[in-house]
């Protein structure tokens, strides 16, 4: 007689299962809800106390907790010693261990939990029967998911559960319990509410899709998602048209989406290429919008994605329609919309709602280096203009100051070093990524070219020296809105003050790398 | 009376330890090893078969599993109903458990241990001994950590064992077990043998140091160790002098590493700002090196990091101490740079070993996206000038190709859009980050000015069109390396053939965002 022991929260299926097994010769040994649940479908099964002389105690914490129990299971069957004890103890081998464990994470996630609720649904026994049957897994077939009941029974009739089958489920069962303690892990850690983050960090994470490649078509790739945190993201979107997204795809459409995130006070467009924006432009209507977006720079935009805050209507459609871009995401597109750029089979449409606030945010984020992990929280700090410092004589109006914060605001998500040049609440001069600022200056000033005069100059960190103000002010640049904090900001501003420039100090740094 | 339940794998200090406990009128209680061990040291302790009324079987692999010992862990003290069952089934409750896994990841980095060693050293009692404390906390101390040993007793001793702490303890218990059953994961994953990723990706990491802040003061940063791969990486250097490195120091010196690595068949020094190489030099000796290094662009390496795989000597030291630079890091430095270079009190000193060959690379590197994490194979490829095809009428010879190769591996290290510039066996252009090809290759030109002549011009992608070779003959650049694949291809082979430039087709694209 082979023995199957099933001890399962979600119930789903099981009845089919279970009479599979039996119909293959396994004898059910069950613990309490399990038990009652397939008693009520006519299904009986052995009660595990009556493989351990021993009730279950504590409202179901202690069930399975046995030398009986783990005895069969956790003896290698060609062992002689262990062959003798099992014997001598009469213990019964259990082939078969099915464990669907109590739903932690569910409880952590419904709103109505008490703390004592997500205690409780920490799962001592399952999470044991699952190591023991996956340590032993070349004599035990251990099943931690329910959606495998249809493999398993093909494999048993099959007679092909061989051991590579066997050690892929033991990986599989693990895969669960560092996921499962790893969230357990992270929720005690938050409940602690300290101010450093924990010696041993431990991230778990489910797979949404492997990648066509990576960054190059030699590296593979793989998206995952994080179970336990929400956000505006890609991995919340609705694809409405084309094919997968690539690998800088989901990168670039990540830095689009934080933009307008950034901006959702108003109405917002972003064009992004290599992780860079090449156009923002904020309050007016969509089709403005997307004109500022295009005019900041018709070059780079080519092959670039657009996000938004506001629907894709018809005229919008049409006229992006005629710019070869690799995805739009947009808070919706009208019918018509939606028609005109569906044409354009290879053309990702998606569907992201901006507007969503019941968000758990990570405030973390992750970047390899070899063999370790940097951890630093995001960069979403919010300005409030009125605590900036308008250093130079000349001053700046309200509308002027808002022209400051969006021009402060881009800057934030260009690459550093990083410029921008804004006018209108539109950029027209984009430097990022130079290993010096001047160089980045150079880049956005000559984009902007003739349309620099009266416009906005922002720099993501400290001007070093006053060399950029100088170059500011031969293309009649109004004002510049920089941290502050150099050695030599008294030279930058007697330049600006000489220049008849604007400066504010934001006293806070952007730099993204 | 009250009972600790000890089972530890590393008896370091247990013997203290013990004894303060009995002090404190606890009855200890342990299994097989730890009860040996205490014997021969003159402690008496209750047999955990005394408690169970069941001897351990299978050679260890069932000790503790039983609900008279659960029972005692797992009762809710102050719940009526668990009380009469404890009453009823004369188990004495357990107020410390007190347990050391058995070291899988020490037996799996042991290159003596076969499979079945591995398998052995998967720890279920004590997994499961850790998870029913720490899950019972309040009425349970948890201790999952040999080195808390003085801090619980101190704790005891003052009676501030409060729920707070209790909590802190069963997190550490859960972030011990949720890495260990992570690392199980993974190395069952690798004996798979797949070639995808698995569904669930659990990772676990060991806090090497708080930082002081993030890429900005107002983001908080922790860096982390991966325990289980080993490469030539910052967590393995030896810090000679000066302070801490910053978020912005490691990400920008692993850089640094990583393209000293790429190219060190030949001796090599390299120059990182902002990500970015603004200096690289190969084949010439300490000095001539950094000669080249600094002349590649004197104005970015201000505040840089310095990478090389030769041994800094005295007169490197002394040209290297005329300017600002943050890091060095060096196969080593003779005693008389040391005494020069140390006079900075905050210039870091690096000694690594490039020359370490054994080592276990971790292939991934992962990187954030909101509520999402893209894995992706890391960028090792090593190309073979031998797979490069010239297009062109102007062929390049030997030493050429190898200057191609050169020019081609520090684009391959530029943030994209990249174009690199070199000559001699040095980088005089490096033109990184721009959101189209053309801008970049005007930065790199622009900054190589006359020296471009006869120099060699890389591109990390294809040219999309042949404005690049048409720029580049302004200059007079010898020599273009490229993947191609563009659908324009033949409209920059002609434009080459047209000005007399040579370019190679690589095949292998290299952007890096």
């Amino acid at each position: 007689m082979k023995y199957a022991l099933i001890s399962v929260f979600n119930k789903n299926n099981l009845i089919e299962f279970a009479n599979e097994l039996i119909k293959l010769n396994y004898k059910i040994i069950s613990t309490g809800g399990t038990y009652n649940y397939l008693l009520e479908n006519k299904i009986e099964s052995l009660k595990v106390e009556e493989l351990t002389g021993f009730p279950e105690i504590l409202d179901g914490r202690v069930k399975t907790l046995h030398p009986n129990l783990y005895g069969g299971i956790l003896s290698i069957r060609n062992n002689n010693i262990h062959k003798e004890q099992v014997l001598k103890h009469k213990i019964n081998y259990i082939d078969i261990i099915v464990v669907d464990l109590y739903p932690f994470l569910k409880t952590v996630k419904n709103k109505n939990s008490s703390h004592e609720d997500i205690i409780e649904n920490i799962d001592i026994g399952g999470v044991s029967l699952l190591r023991a049957g996956a340590k032993n897994y070349k004599d035990v077939i251990t099943i931690s998911d329910i959606n495998d009941y249809g493999l398993i029974i093909s494999k048993l009739n099959n007679n092909s559960v061989d051991d590579s089958f066997k050690l892929e489920l033991a990986q599989k069962a693990f895969s669960h319990t560092s996921s499962y303690d790893s969230l357990i892990n992270n929720y005690l850690f938050k409940k602690l509410n300290k101010d450093s983050l924990p010696d041993i960090l431990t991230l778990s994470y489910s797979k949404v899709e492997t990648l066509r490649y990576g960054e190059n078509p030699h590296q593979k790739a793989t998206l995952y998602k994080d179970d336990y945190f929400e956000e505006i993201s890609l991995t919340n979107a609705e694809q409405l048209n084309g094919k997968q997204l690539s690998y800088n795809n989901l990168l670039d459409a990540n830095s689009a989406i934080n933009i307008v995130k950034d901006l959702n006070d108003f109405t917002c467009m972003v064009g992004i290429k290599h992780l860079n924006p090449c156009g923002v432009s904020i309050k007016g209507n969509v089709e403005e919008l997307w004109d500022k977006v295009l005019d900041s720079d018709s070059i780079s935009i080519f092959g670039g994605i657009v996000a938004t805050n506001q629907v894709i209507n018809k005229n919008v459609a049409e006229k992006m329609s005629k710019i070869f871009l690799e995805i739009i995401i947009a808070q919706d597109f009208d019918k018509e919309a939606l028609e005109i750029l569906s044409k354009k089979k290879n053309l990702r449409l998606l569907k992201l709602d901006f507007k969503n606030n019941n968000i758990k945010i990570n405030k973390y984020q992750y970047t390899t280096i070899n063999q370790g992990l940097l951890v630093q929280e995001k960069d979403l700090y919010k300005h409030n203009i009125k605590d900036w410092k308008i250093v130079t004589n000349k001053k700046l109006d309200e509308n002027e100051m808002l022209e400051a914060y969006f021009a402060y605001v881009v800057v934030k998500h260009v690459k550093s070093n990083a410029i921008a040049i804004t006018k209108q609440f539109q950029t027209i001069g984009v430097g990022p990524g130079q290993m010096n600022r001047i160089g980045s200056a150079k880049i956005a000033l000559e984009q902007a070219g003739k349309k620099a005069e009266d416009a906005f100059l922002s720099s993501d960190a400290f001007l070093p020296f006053s060399d950029v103000v100088e170059l500011a002010s031969k293309f009649k640049i109004k004002a510049i809105i920089q941290p502050g904090g150099s050695l030599k900001d008294q030279e930058s501003i007697d330049m600006a003050n000489e220049k008849g420039i604007a400066m504010i100090f934001t006293s806070v740094r952007h730099f993204k790398h």
